[in-house]
């Protein structure tokens, strides 16, 4: 049997400090969602809102294969608020811990039981599928658990043990989860948070324990140290505990990088599974394992999270990748040259330097013999901006294979636009070269903090990336494509 | 007895792709973790480069409580330049999974026992401590393991299981330390990466299992997605297994941003522990509980591990929220006054944006009939930047209290830096207001893309953070500034 996915993403992810999504971003995300194949989606909390109700509204009606639902509390305005957005589920949150029932709803036990039955009772007479969810389950008494659980044993469609501080380990998941599924007939849901790093593995181990749904969202997002991570999720039932969920794995990476751009909240690098360095390689012995067989440091492919391979240069970098790369770059160079560019990369390396395509092919030039010969040179550049002009830059390159002036100017919506908009003018005789990518970085805390460029330059098939730290961001920014493009030229 | 704390920020978390460190930088490192209280620093690879072996002289010259311990592969000259480095005690790494022996190293297990026994026997006739681990042992059959460490026994000081590939789980992490441990003498470690995001619950699982040192890296950097992170092992043991470290819990925030800085690997906010939201709260329903006790959506208290809490507004807050907020602003208001504010701020979220303290202090102003008067208007603003020139710019401000106008120049090091020391010459005169914190984060991938800046500005004991996003970044800084210095100027 396949173990359901509820995405949060949605509710809890929206959770996450400083993240507002727009009802149009909803249904995007709601929209790539079920795609994915996730089987259900919390799409918000109705009565947060009239814009989340909106949001809701737009993603009921696009009639999608996943149940969309709606978190609500056991109160009648919560669930006539999901009922007015038309989902066809509830995600009806009871606190069941002490310290939730005593300060939180400072109400008797027997009370809460009461609400919890009201809320259910209400919200099937509406015919809603109602998933019966205990809050802060793992520091609740055992005994109150199951009998909330009891309680809506005959009414509820699911129920769903609420990790919500974070606080369960492998080992006690499984043992509960075992206890909870012995005891109540309904299917029972995990609803994991990272607040100890621990959201991934206890989701798992719970599935080990019996349960049949987790709560997950993409990236790992939602409040605090966020919730149990899909794609983490996901994978390592698959691949490590060999269960299966509806899930279209090779659609993962993509569908990190939407919600990512919709909430404004990058990817960290090193993210298993999704993260841009989830399988790129530096060290001299991985990269040498890897080409000798990519199992040696790599537990899956990256296609098949459709994500990709990276080999990255440094310090750390073998002779063998340099010489695995060089090939990927089409350069011939002899045993003693190779030696003579392992030198000069370890040398960047133990500068605390990032060995870029650039540095790379700065240094194969060099030691090749051929000078890195810039075609084209930048003259002068100027910039003016302000708050009641329009940013306007100009350019002047000297193209040294015809050996004439190429003289631009252009606006921008700011003055970076406005100075690679010029140079993009005054090359566009020479060679057709274009933008792919432009990614901006502050390293250090102040106006007058270093600012590092990254571009990423395509001429036809060649493609190269280019870094440039300066304090002065146009400066960064203009090095960078000149640089670039000189490579392209070569 | 306490875990053994073995960390190895700087030669895993060193590996991390694009990531370059100085010897200082390393040595700087190196003493704050010491003071931390680990047990042992793998301080590099010695055999990697000069720069690598100049910054382990550094660290063992420095004579740190630490054990000081290189990373070797099991080769005489990579022990030789160890023990140039006078390094306390060696990581001995041995392959000992099939594909690693068979494809990496293209040896027989006979083979790469002998290479491991005489590497121990060399190490161990120069003096060293050596830790001997077996590398993708989880991939590994457990008799050839087993050998391997057996042959190791009488000669090793220490051995480490090491899940190269991050394909643990908890359950097979804890039944395999368990036999290891029965079987092999000298001290266990466990060594494990994060590929599918459980190398916390990995590493707990294994001391569970008999393992009494853990490796781990601060903020979890590392190779692809890294290893078991620090902050959450520890905090781990201690609050979910009742198991003790000799690590001071409360320094954990400034190593990790120590770490993020020299490394310039940001930590992501919602990381475990040190994230800057992991114990920050905008839902209504966790911000009222919180209100009431702060146990109910708070695992353990920031400060614990050096951290803070924050709470932020936003669509999701509740009224209870914005009245705690608004008292710790100092602002009184009637009722009828706060429901308006409130609504407000649902409808800032619906938009899709999130709600500063700016915002916050703009929609109160409004709701409480006060105009949020600028004392300071920004009339012109003009800058001048380029390859050859030193970027300028001129501001000319209308100070309406006194109507009159304050008019300046000033350059900078960029053309943000040169508008924002114009701006501070201006209002010199007017107010002592100090530029705390700049922070510029672009949205998007092109040079057009929306860049947001975060400024966070003092007036004697009160600060406000003010967050512009426009495509021209000097317009964006600036506004922010401005924004920021009427607030202050209320």
């Amino acid at each position: 049997m396949k173990v359901r996915v509820f995405d949060t993403t949605l509710r809890d992810g929206e959770q996450t400090p400083g993240v507002s999504l727009t009802p149009s971003d909803k249904l995007e995300i709601a929209k790539a969602l079920d795609e994915l194949g996730v089987d259900v989606i919390e799409a918000g909390s109705a009565i947060t809102s009239k814009g989340e109700r909106e949001g809701i509204k737009l993603i009921t009606r696009e009639n999608l294969n996943a149940e969309i639902c709606s978190f609500v509390r056991p109160l009648t305005v919560d669930i006539d608020a999901a009922i007015e957005c038309e989902v066809d589920s509830i995600h009806l949150v009871v606190p069941s811990s002490p310290i939730h029932i005593k300060y939180k709803l400072k109400k008797s036990e027997d009370e809460v039981l009461d609400l919890a039955v009201n809320a259910i009772e209400y919200a099937k007479d509406h015919g809603l599928i109602v998933e019966l969810s205990a809050e802060d389950a793992t520091r609740a008494e055992l005994n109150f658990l199951i009998k909330l659980f009891k309680a809506g044993e005959n009414l509820a469609d699911r129920v769903c043990v609420c990790d919500t501080v974070g606080v369960l380990t492998p080992q006690k998941s499984e043992e509960l989860f075992k206890k909870i599924t012995s005891e109540i007939k309904l299917p029972v849901s995990v609803h994991c948070h990272n607040d100890f790093g621990m959201a991934t593995a206890n989701t798992c181990s719970a599935i080990l324990g019996g349960a049949v749904q987790c709560h997950v969202t993409v990236n790992g997002i939602g409040e605090r140290a966020g919730n149990a991570a899909l794609e983490e999720v996901v994978t390592a039932l698959k691949f490590l505990y060999n269960i299966e969920t509806n899930i279209k794995l090779e659609k993962l990476y993509e569908v990190s990088r939407l919600v990512a751009r919709l909430m404004k909240l990058p990817v960290p690098p090193n993210k298993a599974i999704v993260g841009d360095n989830a399988f790129a390689h530096e060290a001299g012995i991985h990269v040498d394992g890897l080409i000798k067989n990519t199992k040696t440091y790599e537990p899956i492919s990256p296609e098949v999270v459709g994500n990709k391979r990276r080999i990255i240069l440094g310090k750390h970098s073998g002779r063998k990748a340099l010489i695995y790369k060089l090939k990927l770059m089409g350069i011939e160079a002899s045993e003693e040259q190779i030696n003579k560019i392992y030198e000069k990369i370890k040398e960047l390396g133990d500068l605390g330097k990032y060995v870029s395509d650039a540095d790379l092919m700065a240094i194969v030039k060099d030691v090749l013999g051929k000078d890195l010969e810039e075609k084209i040179e930048l003259d002068e550049l100027t910039v003016v901006s302000g708050n009641k002009i329009t940013p306007i830059a100009s350019v002047k390159l000297h193209y040294k294979g015809e050996d004439r002036l190429l003289i631009e100017t252009a606006y921008g919506v700011g003055p970076v636009d406005a100075a690679i908009n010029a140079v993009r003018k005054a090359i566009s005789g020479v060679a057709d070269i274009k933008l792919e990518e432009y990614k901006v970085e502050a390293i250090g805390g102040g106006t007058d903090a270093i600012i590092e460029v990254t571009v990423k330059l395509r001429k036809g098939v060649n493609t190269v990336e280019v870094k440039k730290a300066d304090s002065d961001i146009i400066r960064a920014s203009v090095n960078a494509v000149m640089e670039g493009i000189n490579l392209l030229l070569q």
